[in-house]
């Protein structure tokens, strides 16, 4: 029985809490599913959960190879170099912004982001631009190669050595995207061509038996994961996790449901949208699942 | 030093999760504070918190005294009565409610209460109406005295036994409100005296040393517990959980912050906002704190 | 044909905008509708809605007797009598609060009211309290007094002109709540019996041959308009305005769908729920329909 | 004096209704200055807005040449294009979305996409891609290629004639992206170089001797736009107009404050976050400024 089949008046003691508690049960018995049904799992995330904590729960699904394939931002490239580097501080959501930036430190939320840190960037990107003179690359090359140069603590690692291609479609909207362009300056005929990552991507999504979608916060990565999953007939298994309201017509809001009118979703997929930051979110749907 | 407090660049490895994470962090130190301090705890909810599995916790915290003061909205009433004798059900935030209502069926979200459940909670108040014949009494007398007769998963029957008042300023909004309407209109002299409570619910903020308020929801609870202890200068501890934006000057959205320009939170008390529903957060933050 | 009758693909041009755009012209829709079937509208606003350029509106309607019934909570009668004497001011969403509580400036969102505003109404609510003196009354006596004693720029003034009651059945969660409990404690046999006005208003839901419900925010007033029309079998028409989410089950966040399964809102109603600021919607939907 | 400078207390009648409706009076100021003081404005939407009829607000403005820049998600060339020969169709934020998937209509919102819209596109395709055989291709070049075969109606017509570059870092996120995974199988040299359009766009952003950005909605359109105003010290004017809420650390809910930590926004810019569907806020803010 599919967890959205559940019928009125049935009792599920682990559902039983309501509102979205329950959402964080389904999603919990969701990905257990596509993981016992072996299913291509797609995880996508924005690039602020990379400047957070859960940086550490991606970094070590990719180390166990929970995951298959990951759809993020360009930002999530910048702090997955830069935190296995620097240390990001802790603010408040309100702060003096006037003051963070005299005193050269950035905020995302209640996280802080010193000016230094994109300096280390720089120079770890100069490495990697020298292996990439004259080349036309794609952005999951360029992910690679900056994992294969990585840490342990790096989620970029992980993927690079456990072969997790790491797609990231608008990868010159980042950090690394301001330096792409200072490198090109001298450097005409370096190319990043995003074609050059469809075919890959879809051949993931025609090739999976089964697909599930871990969807954290929304944005291209969401779309994309969900988009490609259009040309198998949808998803399988999806669990999105938001903030965002479906009530402006956005694709950071929208609901699962929304996903099976466009096919890209299937119709009798197991799907939940749990209404909540992922920060708390995530480590309370994983911690179960990854079981220790 | 106050969690407030915390500096620039300092880094807390218990907050250092980010966002709302950091925020649930900040919420159980504030709350294991205000108890060592042995603060006067004022718990407020939202009486759809009572119609899901937060009724359980909350009944824990009355058991255990952890919290002195109670104030709700009128529902949490209702609730708790039925649910000591009747089941909730589990359904969906999106459903046929057309036909929920032929079913006679009402939804709370994805929570379903049957009709059949108002009908156990008319013959319940016929018990507690023929008590009040002619007198004049307030909502938190109302509540002890359904507490009296309520069972032990009731969280009104252990404010009864442990002598924690029950405030609910809004009380006839509700079913309990629907039902003295009937009994109003044959027994004219029965009152609810809503100023009758104001005294006693002033006097324990007056007599606290220290007063810290644990909110979850907005709405008229949420306002009260904050409005009384203007009378005091202020909650020294204030929590709220909220799922509301204070982008609309909406109370229920509003942060503990807009609170100290009021007065209704003290200028150096601790204090933080977290954002999410109080189904996940709330068991979440009071977990490491009961301990067990 | 009912407004949510509107089928699969066809086109109204004046709702073709899509997104919430489409859901102020159903709004703009649906109160012509009510208008012109002659419903009792019964109008529900919090109190940071008074508190801001919002009062003008409401006053307006209450002048012209567009609305038959108010429902509102206690800080609506706390602002309306102020700002009939005092000015609030334009401030930010985000201030240093501890400065401002210093300045005594208390905060509403982006609105800031000057502690001197709640000196005009303790001087003003002592005026009414002399004439309530050993008297048992209901909060909507209790604002129809206040309205006798109002200026032409108070919408409480109309509606005691106008015979439009108000009710507040959680009166005591106000300003003027506070000051019953001074007057409460040299005036024992004051008595304010919010049982009293159920009738009242239970009567008027009962004799409405057609019955129209514009909700602005949401909160005890929203819950209680909803509530009494359930006696009547639901309104016939329903417009709510809200910013907060359904996810958690709130009555704040609850859409008109949800009032169905009740019997709140009438299976066969006109309905709609605009997701927006009562402060950008409620003039954009009142200004075609005041048509002037 | 800017208009983050009013004073406390200071009572601007413009802005006096205070919350959002107050922040909607900021933001027709801000655009008003932006354009008076001739700054390079950069307007950024997602690709829903395209789907909406904000189209035609946008198209308008590219007509009359009010901004300089677009940046924006690949959706929105999919839905300009197609909706030059196609419509759209009105439905309901809540519908049976199995059903919509058997009747091939795809739901954005309460927007309706029949599938035979995307075929309409696919054929539209081909006739580019012929053109596009074998050349390396920037996504802006590939935008003005589509708007020189556009209609009137389409704002990448007006962008190609008013040469409006419109920038679309995350272009093969998109009906058109999956169209180039087909082509690119038979199309081996086909290239879309998203490194070829950062120098063109920084340098407008450097050029510019003051620089507006009008931001409707979040995702990548937004922060390519404040990003690259970071090499020339940030934005002069901002306006953002968003659902999205900050307290998860996503770009998409930041407010202009934690821009200006970054340097993406001035110290001293004009700036304001209008938190409101851009449906309704958006068309409410140009009214004014396009007057007539």
């Amino acid at each position: 029985m599919k967890i959205n089949d559940i019928k009125l008046g049935e009792i599920n003691p682990k559902l039983s809490t309501g509102f979205q508690a329950t959402n964080i049960s389904k999603a919990i018995e969701i990905i257990e599913r596509m993981k016992k049904e072996d299913a291509t799992i797609f995880l996508t995330f924005t690039s602020n959960m990379v400047a957070s904590g859960l940086r550490g729960l991606i970094t070590e699904l990719c180390k166990r190879k929970f995951v298959d394939v990951i759809i993020t931002a360009g930002g999530s490239l910048d702090h997955d170099i830069i935190r296995s580097e620097k240390d990001y501080l802790l603010g408040d959501f309100v702060m003096n912004d006037t003051e963070l930036h005299k005193k050269q430190i950035n905020r995302i939320g209640n996280i802080l982001v010193p000016n230094e840190c994109y300096e280390y960037l720089e120079l770890f990107m100069a490495e990697i631009f020298k292996e990439l003179k004259g080349k036309t690359v794609s952005p999951s090359e360029m992910a690679k190669k900056i994992g294969e140069k990585g840490k342990q603590d790096s989620f970029l690692y992980w993927c690079a050595k456990n072969d997790i291609p790491v797609f990231c479609p608008g990868i010159t909207d980042s950090a690394i995207g301001l330096q792409t362009y200072f490198f090109k300056q001298q450097n005409k005929d370096f190319v990043i061509d995003v074609t050059k990552d469809m075919g890959r991507l879809a051949q993931m999504a025609l090739d999976a038996e089964k697909s599930g979608g871990i969807v954290l916060g929304g944005g291209i990565s969401k779309h994309h994961a969900i988009g490609v999953n259009l040309l198998r007939g949808g998803f399988d298994y999806a669990v999105y996790v938001t903030t965002a309201s479906p009530w402006d017509g956005s694709l950071s809001g929208a609901r699962t449901s929304e996903g099976i009118s466009w096919g890209k979703i299937k119709e009798q997929a197991n799907h939940v949208t749990v209404d909540c930051d992922a920060t708390i979110a995530f480590p309370l749907i994983m911690a179960p699942i990854l079981g220790d």
